[in-house]
């Protein structure tokens, strides 16, 4: 689709209504765009894709599917402490549907503009599935990156707002096969929404990566446990999870008991939540630090040096009592509950 | 497939042989890469997909197909005068084929390291049909990029290479149905190795630009006319083209006769030369700064002031005489000849 390619992309992906940024010097529309940066700043650089029926549903909104590819990208630009600047979109689609490509592009804009993020690039192409690849690329200043790899043993393990509420909503989402039920319990819509629009953290990871107070962090898009275990493979160390400060709503208590709802939020994916380790030194700074950015944060254990003698590297207590939990494995898209 | 994704990263594409890039402070295994610029760089960026049955063949060499994907993003940065640098890959794979992935992945980072390209991230998906996509990353010094829209009226068009090769040897393959046919004949065989495994014409690119020698640039992805067109579009111009002059292999006559061949080297696609315009003032300069470059390159043309008058902005001449074609349309992928 060449011709109808060229069409589409200045029809429905020129369409910001911002003014374009000014470190964009060549957006959509040549054989590259052309970016410029300061001196100091450091380019994160992320590509996610998502595929129907592997990452979403087939009947979900337009609306839905394109914020949920820009929030995840923008997740994993705020676990490395990076204001999001710069996005490209490689779309496949079955069809040319000019109502989808409305409602799809308005959303991604919405999206875009909210976070002074410029589209500068992409492909459209032809394909018999649907799918969504972004490369997603943000600014950070010059040795502030938040990483994996730099946690340290004795750093405590907190993580942002509450896990387990997105595989709750999709878990409800499954049961209907449908990604557009409308549910009339509250909590059902609670959580359906925290799984179709998710909150990137962008402003968390940029402050924990301004003032240097953590030492590593991770979006949570895989499952909690999965994640950190991210975390303590790159930094070589254990972790000892005290399970009842997990952050769990009680929309999530309420629609599925306290026992699933605590294996959703150890193992379900998708919260895109932040998990960032601080130092005992840091820890006040930070709670002070943070109490601007609107963002509920759960202390939830704290970093051990690796136990080379014992395979689990994550250590699970309850009220200070060990206890074996199966739940070191990644989420798994579509096999939930 | 999480774990089988990670494993996958882990094992194919964390592979090449080179020293890592310098300015990739960090690569694959985070949840971004982060790289460093120099002050006076810009950063050139494109996607571009392929997709099984609408740029490929089902039953492309995995080798052919890495080739290929590596070397259109590559021909893009080329056609800004960029020096590749990043490039982030996006597979989505029917199955998990690990002959496949091996074959594949040794023949990307052939290409990557034969330019110094840095696989600095990407993601790794399952999905019911075959596809790729790359968002690659060049550098230019500030000021220097070959844009489209730059080109002036007086300008002489160049071309480098021949033209029409690629869409022969797609022909030859499309008659075949089959992108592993092997052709018995010289000719046959040149044409097919040129649509798989076209040159990006990076050194080019980056010498007209250094040299500020060239007004505007792009290369030949959609057939000479169409990709010419972009340029008299965005630059506001027209242009007379000599067909006498339009450089077409002896073996592109031998197979499919001179007006095919023609035909092929005026709308056929996916030559990855570069069509760039050059003033008179700069013609003879660069001349002397291409001759180490090893490419062959001719000037078919000259741009002439944007005729409102007339919806044509190409004029065909032939011998002095001006001659009606109808190839002013984009090239169309798997319908050729």
């Amino acid at each position: 689709m060449t011709d109808s390619e060229f069409d589409i992309i200045q029809h429905y992906f020129c369409a910001s209504k911002r003014l374009p940024r000014k470190d964009v010097l060549l957006s959509v529309g040549d054989d590259c765009a052309i970016t410029e940066h300061r001196e100091n700043q450091r380019i994160a650089i992320t590509t996610d894709t998502m595929v129907e029926n592997t990452h979403f549903l087939p009947d979900i909104r337009p609306a839905d599917l394109a914020y949920k590819a820009a929030a995840t990208n923008l997740s994993d630009l705020a676990a490395m402490g990076a204001e999001p600047a710069w996005f490209s979109l490689a779309l496949i689609l079955p069809k040319i549907d000019h109502q989808w490509l409305t409602e799809f592009s308005h959303s991604f804009f919405d999206v875009l503009d909210h976070y002074n993020v410029d589209l500068i690039g992409g492909d459209t192409t032809k394909g018999d599935h649907l799918s969504i690849t972004i490369t997603a690329q943000g600014v950070v200043p010059k040795g502030k990156a938040l990483c994996r790899h730099s946690a340290k043993a004795g750093d405590w393990i907190y993580v942002s707002g509450f896990l387990g509420d997105s595989a709750g909503g999709l878990s409800l989402l499954l049961q209907t096969k449908s990604a557009v039920t409308k549910f009339e319990n509250a909590d059902c819509q609670y959580l359906v929404k925290r799984h179709l629009r998710p909150t990137p953290r962008v402003l968390l990871g940029f402050e924990l990566a301004v003032s240097s107070l953590a030492n590593a962090a991770i979006d949570i898009s895989d499952g909690f446990a999965a994640d950190l275990g991210h975390i303590l493979q790159r930094s070589q160390c254990s972790a000892v999870i005290d399970l009842e400060k997990l952050p769990i709503s009680q929309s999530l208590i309420n629609v599925f008991g306290k026992v699933q709802a605590e294996k959703f939020a150890l193992s379900g994916g998708e919260d895109y939540e932040l998990c960032f380790t601080v130092s005992e030194l840091n820890r006040a700074k930070l709670e002070r630090a943070l109490t601007h950015i609107g963002v509920n944060y759960t202390c939830v254990g704290q970093l051990r040096p690796q136990r080379s003698y014992h395979k689990k590297t994550i250590l699970f207590k309850r009220n200070g009592e060990q206890v074996e939990l199966d739940c070191n494995l990644g989420f798994d898209h579509f096999k939930v509950g």
